[in-house]
């Protein structure tokens, strides 16, 4: 990745209007070897707002369309780039890979693991790539941790946690009934509903479905109490103030790998709390801590004057270890929504298609990250029993190990190329 | 409890004279309501490094024996307190119940459900008490959460976690190879070897056994490479650089009560790190963190200025809702080891005996909070799989809701007392 470089045009449709494509199409309409040639939703109303948007950027009105299938079969786009409700995005990449186009496809968990085999089997049929646009493995704290991971910082590591921590009580308890699919979910299902923020950085540092993969988990629900009293509180007159939430409030899971690491996973978005994606890494030699962005290395963290082992500032390590993307992402001048991130990992999804490179979040990852929202729901299920993650890779993660000039290895062929 | 008020005069027995032993005689001979008749350890050396501790501070050398039954059948001895290794607390504590003496008992976990029961039986047969000797229910910091969470400041919990996460690599690598318990556990067991420092005051939150109850957990281990890898590096020479340890680097369980809410524990002690139990509460209101000593409460904690919410420091809350008896204990003065909380837990276990009030911490608290112990090894040697928790009570725990003057409930006829 060269950033400001322009490469050949990616003619692109874009399925899914609604908030997080303001945010994807302001980064896309600024990219100038992007062209947008149509959007589609299932309401013409955000089909009208997005065209309007595109116009307004670049003189060129996008076609519009409610229907998915029609923007797949047009001749005129390489790539799509998925944004609808969580339960739609891998029926709406299996139907783009079938008709050739390359699907983005943004985050949300599987509903099941057939459609997360679906979704494998048919890039692997059609030779047709998939990226899931996981931003947050794009993220300058978790590209920083990833090089701190690959330069040995911490040792072997041990065990990672991470969560997606965010007080959504308003936005679920006010959202529109029927469109707002976060709060559907929330009070249907009961499970790891938004794995991918915290787990995708996760399998980066412990180079999952690359000579590691995730083997079984538990999940385990609290009670969920906070949204409706929420909703008892603030708005008493709500449709929803008598509904049934079955999303627990805390909901966590333990992921046990392949090489031995254990992973913890946290969802909680229904209690109030500052916003956190819990960050916590164990190795060999140290630990690093998000909510107290505390570090520990042992051998390097300075004991107390009584001799006492305590954190110090992850600050100064931060710096040191600045991944070199973001290093040159900062003398390029940072753009997009999400502190960056998000133009991070739409120019990635990009080049990869103009540089025929493997995408650096495969089919393999889309497929096994989304997967632990369905199996979490069963675990839930049947009282937390312990339930198998499928090898999406059929063996081949064994010997996937080295990926040459991928920027989550940060190997030799990456550091070069800058 | 009065602190500094000395009741009629209890004779002990004192049974495990390893390095415990050495804070509670401490404690025990400043006490003036206390005689320490006999001590006793399967070690004559210990037996009389005890003698002679007890002498120096008394002016009176108690008896000494390397047989706790001939201990627990004096007739001049109306308690025993119980520090010995952990897989021999119970069956020390059972035998001394059976000859009417009331245990006072260390901490660590059980090593099957049935010597629980048998506690447990044994106990209601017999009619004698016996009391956990938790000192971490007693400590400032707890203490003070505990008024916080009986005050509703954080709502109706959801959400409880804690962990003993103590670096113990060079005690474990280093000790005597017969008489170093923690070690042989390490080498040959795999769970969550020693729960009740977190799970004692969670429980107290929560009112395990009092109106709630603990009904299941699941257990999962990462590696265990971090003793090896110190021993390699620090003791080459050492007889153990070879041995395999079985418990895992990190063991996390998580466990479902009655009412819905969830508890994680964590041990984690073979890798670098700095000490914290890890505290962390969530319910309706709010949050509490120990590692970044950080609250929030909605409606109490102001945003930002970008409207943001963060956490504040916990410190002011800590003081303005000290528990009542820290408040009456720094103005008696400190004394003991451990911040002061071994001294509050053994006048409660004394007071208690010479009030003839129920315990604070009893045989039903002490067996299924040490039987987390095996029952976590039973989850992890069957790959996670949930696991019921024994209801101890029989039924009990749902009318014991009310302990009337009791420390942990925190009613009015407690504060009235003070």
């Amino acid at each position: 990745m060269k950033l400001g470089t322009a490469g050949r045009t990616i003619r692109l449709g874009i399925i899914g209007l609604g908030n997080r494509s303001n945010d994807h199409i302001h980064s896309l309409v600024d990219m100038p070897d992007i062209e947008i040639r149509a959007v589609c939703d299932v309401y013409p109303d955000r089909v009208l707002r997005a065209q309007k948007m595109v116009e307004e950027a670049k003189g060129f009105r996008p076609d519009g369309t409610t229907d998915y299938r029609e923007l797949n079969r047009r001749d005129d786009i390489e790539a799509v780039i998925i944004l609808t409700s969580w339960t739609t995005h891998i029926q709406i990449a299996v139907d783009a890979m079938e008709q050739g186009k390359i699907p983005g496809m943004e985050v949300g968990g599987a509903s099941s693991l057939e459609e997360c085999w679906q979704m494998v089997r048919t890039s692997e049929k059609t030779g047709v790539p998939l990226m899931l646009l996981e931003n947050c493995c794009y993220g300058q704290e978790e590209m920083t941790l990833l090089n701190m991971v690959r330069k040995n910082v911490f040792g072997e590591l041990v065990y990672c946690r991470g969560g997606y921590q965010h007080d959504l009580r308003q936005e679920i308890g006010e959202g529109d009934l029927n469109r707002h699919y976060r709060q559907q979910n929330f009070i249907h299902r009961n499970g790891e509903l938004y794995p991918t923020h915290e787990l995708g950085p996760i399998a980066e540092y412990l180079r999952l479905n690359r000579g590691n993969r995730m083997l079984m988990l538990v999940s385990m629900a609290s009670k969920a109490i906070g949204e409706r009293a929420w909703l008892a509180k603030h708005r008493p007159d709500s449709p929803l103030k008598d509904q049934v939430f079955h999303e627990g409030d805390i909901v966590s899971t333990l992921i046990k790998c392949a090489n031995g690491e254990t992973i913890e996973l946290t969802h909680d978005c229904t209690l109030p709390r500052p916003y956190s994606r819990g960050g916590y890494l164990r190795g060999l030699y140290g630990v690093w801590q998000e909510d107290n962005r505390g570090i520990y290395l042992e051998n390097v963290t300075k004991p107390a004057a009584n001799g006492e082992h305590l954190y110090e500032s992850d600050k100064p390590y931060m710096e040191q270890y600045l991944h070199p993307l973001w290093k040159e992402y900062r003398e390029y001048g940072l753009r997009g929504g999400h502190g960056g991130m998000d133009y991070l990992v739409l120019r990635a999804f990009i080049e990869s298609i103009q540089k025929k490179k493997p995408f650096p979040i495969d089919v393999y990852d889309a497929a096994s990250w989304m997967a632990i929202t369905c199996l979490s729901e069963q675990s839930i299920a049947m009282g937390s029993m312990p339930v198998p993650i499928p090898d999406f890779t059929d063996g081949k993660w064994i010997r996937r190990e080295k990926r040459e000039g991928d920027i989550f290895s940060l190997d030799d062929v990456y550091e070069d190329q800058l």
